[in-house]
């Protein structure tokens, strides 16, 4: 399996049960964080410094998971690697009274990275075909009653679909990457943070209250993968039971969108670069003792 | 003629030249003034209170026009009536460095309305289909070369009908007024802003320029109006020749806005309800004496 083969065609029908978990292909952990991660890091830093010179396109890069997926683990592993400069992450926790009072877009347009920047969603918009849907939120979210109808979750998969081609339309390619977890891997890494003191802080009572919905998350996922996955705006399935092969997966998706943006540094204009030709000249003609003298004197 | 007749019909082809820009029908100054203005004024206070009381609807009014067509009178003589806890007023400038360095509708989403409340575009997104085209600035826009393609502005519009229906769908409905003004009147008003001293400070050189531009900006608003009126976000052309028929128009429009969207007070719940009505009947059992002598006692 490559990288594309965790990518979700435009129009495919996705099952999670049928999406491997814990693939690691015949890599190892050694072979990956001591050799190959460390070049994909090295070709995004090269990639992100052209996208942050170019200043035309910025990149959306969307993370969805179930708890304890290994979203944190990522950003800090990976995106820390990069010039923060030019990295915005933005966690999306449950909309403020202020947010809910706008429409559910609102908060994330203002989240969106600038030209030259790549921007990490840590949770997003998908929350609100997601979440939403399972625990019924959006009868308290504001909206009007009456336009919450029946298709109300294939309207926002449109809404969705519509705001990501005019995204990448204007410039912000959009990727978008879902961490899939198996619910025994879960269930050690929820443990683990129990019982290992210096992750108690990560604990949290609504982890364990959520996984009784774990079949519910895991089919309206399928189908908001399913229905929200287009040749502009794709969704990766990435074997998250495995932090190490996540990162790398993620980490290769990323730098892959980097290589089709392919950003260029600008080009200089013929005026500007015979004045620098100029320069290079003068300064090849004068006698560097000279100029060391000339300095003294100046001081 | 109704206010329905300056409505721009989905599909409908609009040719500005043949849209009156001095019509006032039966009605004349005095009228409109002394009698009817105020009694529309009236009727959107009350509707905007309940907009408000309500807080599931938000009401975004776009207003585009010409130079000296009576945006900034309109939003004085018509918005300032409101209570402007619940009005909006929103003016897009040229883009600062920062908005270019974002999509075209970044600026615009963070201005948006929030529920129970109107917010008013003093231009608005519709510069970046007739400016932005007129004078050629897509290219120092920002947006990536590739990216500006042949059918950039047939894009656009649909990108913009994307997102107008998206807002009407989650509850923000959109009506868009365009202020019909001659180019004689233009004249008139420009030249009076040169000689009267109190207006002075409105003159722009700039606006004697893009005058010579009159008949591509004619044109290309007739592209756009008949592009991206929609049932969801219609276009009316207001004849605005005639200030106080202008003003008077767009009060209208707005209050059947406001109308359609029929926003309520909101019913208290049978619990509180019931407990009100307990408060209500103490009341009346009590004697006020009693009330003001145990009042004082407090105090």
């Amino acid at each position: 399996m490559e990288i594309q083969d965790f990518l979700v065609e435009e129009g495919q029908t996705v099952r999670l049960a049928d999406r491997p978990t814990d693939y690691k292909g015949e890599l190892t952990k050694k072979k990956v964080t001591e050799e190959l991660m460390p070049k994909v890091i090295e070709e995004m830093q090269g990639l992100q410094e052209r996208l942050a010179a170019d200043n035309h396109y910025g990149l959306l890069v969307v993370m969805q998971a179930m708890d304890a997926a290994g979203k944190d683990g990522t950003i800090k592993h990976v995106f820390a690697q990069l010039n923060p400069a030019g990295v915005q992450v933005r966690s999306f926790k449950q909309p403020s009274v202020e947010e809910k009072d706008h429409d559910y877009m609102w908060r994330i347009n203002k989240a969106l990275p600038a030209r030259g920047e790549i921007g990490i969603f840590n949770r997003s918009h998908y929350e609100d075909v997601v979440v939403s849907r399972i625990h019924n939120l959006i009868k308290s979210d504001g909206m009007p009653e009456k336009l919450i109808k029946k298709d109300i979750w294939e309207r926002r998969y449109r809404q969705i679909c519509d705001w990501e081609r005019y995204l990448t339309e204007n410039g912000f390619p959009v990727v978008k990457i879902f961490l899939h977890v198996s619910k025994d891997e879960q269930r050690k890494r929820l443990v683990d943070r129990i019982v290992t003191k210096q992750k108690n802080w990560k604990f949290s009572m609504s982890d364990i209250q959520e996984r009784q919905y774990w079949d519910r998350y895991q089919k309206v996922y399928g189908e908001v993968l399913s229905a929200t996955s287009t040749k502009y705006a794709p969704w990766y399935v990435v074997p998250a039971d495995s932090k190490w092969f996540l990162r790398y997966s993620v980490a290769q998706i990323v730098r892959d969108e980097l290589k089709k943006i392919n950003p260029q540094f600008p080009k200089l204009s013929p005026e500007v670069e015979e004045q620098l030709e100029r320069f290079r000249k003068i300064l090849q003609e004068v006698d560097i003792d000279e100029l060391a003298a000339i300095k003294q004197t100046i001081k």
